[in-house]
């Protein structure tokens, strides 16, 4: 984002060309029974792990797909295919976030929403720009690594405030760790007004999954009663 | 960055001022004889507490000083104080790097550059969008964390390929890391083409923070030789 104030015009009517894909997006998905969940973070904590066991465990019972987005190389995909789920990556190029736009091309010929129970769409590892595109999603998950610090909600307010869900990441690595409490964490997402959830948990060592996939089948069952 | 062409437009004259205004600095900079060094890095990979270290060794023989960038929250400032350095936060709200004139406008009545020997940068945390904008600065230090995984050049490759130095920051955490291996992310870096000598350290703990601290005497003395 910028504070150039034709960058900001500029940018007004792209996020504005960008909801209404993004609404149109969302009726699509909620007809189609589909259930969304967008992950974000900074790069490196641990989003990508995390959504390949998150994957191999759903899809047992459910249809579930990911996209995943990165600037360049497929190499998230190709990690994420080893759950045998369905992914496919989105390079941006020099575009720091997903868009929308992306999104519905994606999917464009690969996966219709009926096919599927579950989508889940990895950002772009970036603690700031995603924060303003609504991709149609449902939820969004905010992943925050023990080891980058119980400060960051602060420091990145706007995309913590619009989390749903966060997850503290890389548990196993706590105990080396001198400056990560989760009481702290916590205290900071509550200062900058986030009331979500919190959930610590360590896709390396498959601990302590289970609350987020309550938390999934609950949000998920919920959508989908009818009005 | 965004892929719209309006966007892209405006944003190409925004850079052209922002180059035009850190060339000015740059100059104003080399005349005054300081030694400008920019810190970039993920949200997390440790760039404060390696500037608070590097602060405090520095001010035993140099003038040093530092600017630090975040959306919100005077708290680097405040750790990077403990250094007993002059520091000072620039707030950029919603924007997601720092600009040319933030640094300008940061200099303006609170430090000469002629006061100075060596003068830091901190960037807002982001992988992405810092790596278009000049401020001014005579090299670019780039932060990975062993946490963050060793595949994050080819992921990022803008800002790893604009690197003149890499630094690999908490190593104290490598024994606990399974997917960091070093000569994979200098691997990485050749590949996108980033020629940058590697050094890796723990800040916190202290460790190997001499080879740092030699390069850097030995490009601030090649910048003062006169031409």
């Amino acid at each position: 984002m910028s504070a150039h104030p034709r960058m900001v015009e500029v940018r007004q009517q792209i996020l504005k060309k960008n909801d209404m894909i993004a609404r149109a997006l969302r009726e699509r998905f909620h007809e189609a029974g589909v259930y969304v969940v967008s992950l974000v973070s900074s790069p490196g904590s641990g989003k990508t792990a995390f959504l390949e066991k998150t994957l191999g465990m759903l899809r047992e019972r459910c249809r579930v797909a990911a996209l995943v987005g990165d600037l360049a190389t497929d190499n998230d995909a190709r990690r994420l295919a080893r759950s045998g789920a369905p992914v496919k990556q989105i390079i941006t190029g020099t575009v720091c976030h997903l868009e929308a736009e992306m999104v519905r091309a994606a999917l464009d010929g690969w996966r219709r929403p009926e096919e599927l129970d579950f989508l889940f769409i990895e950002n772009v590892g970036n603690l700031v720009c995603p924060a303003a595109f609504d991709l149609g999603q449902h939820r969004n998950v905010v992943l925050l690594s023990v080891t980058e610090g119980d400060d960051k909600p602060v420091k990145y307010p706007v995309m913590f405030r619009a989390a749903d869900l966060v997850l503290i990441s890389k548990s196993d690595l706590a105990p080396y760790i001198d400056d990560f409490d989760r009481g702290r964490a916590e205290h900071a997402l509550r200062r900058i007004a986030c009331a979500a959830p919190v959930f610590t948990l360590s896709a390396r060592r498959c601990t302590a999954l289970d609350p987020w996939l309550d938390w999934l089948r609950a949000m998920s069952a919920e959508a989908r009663v009818p009005a």
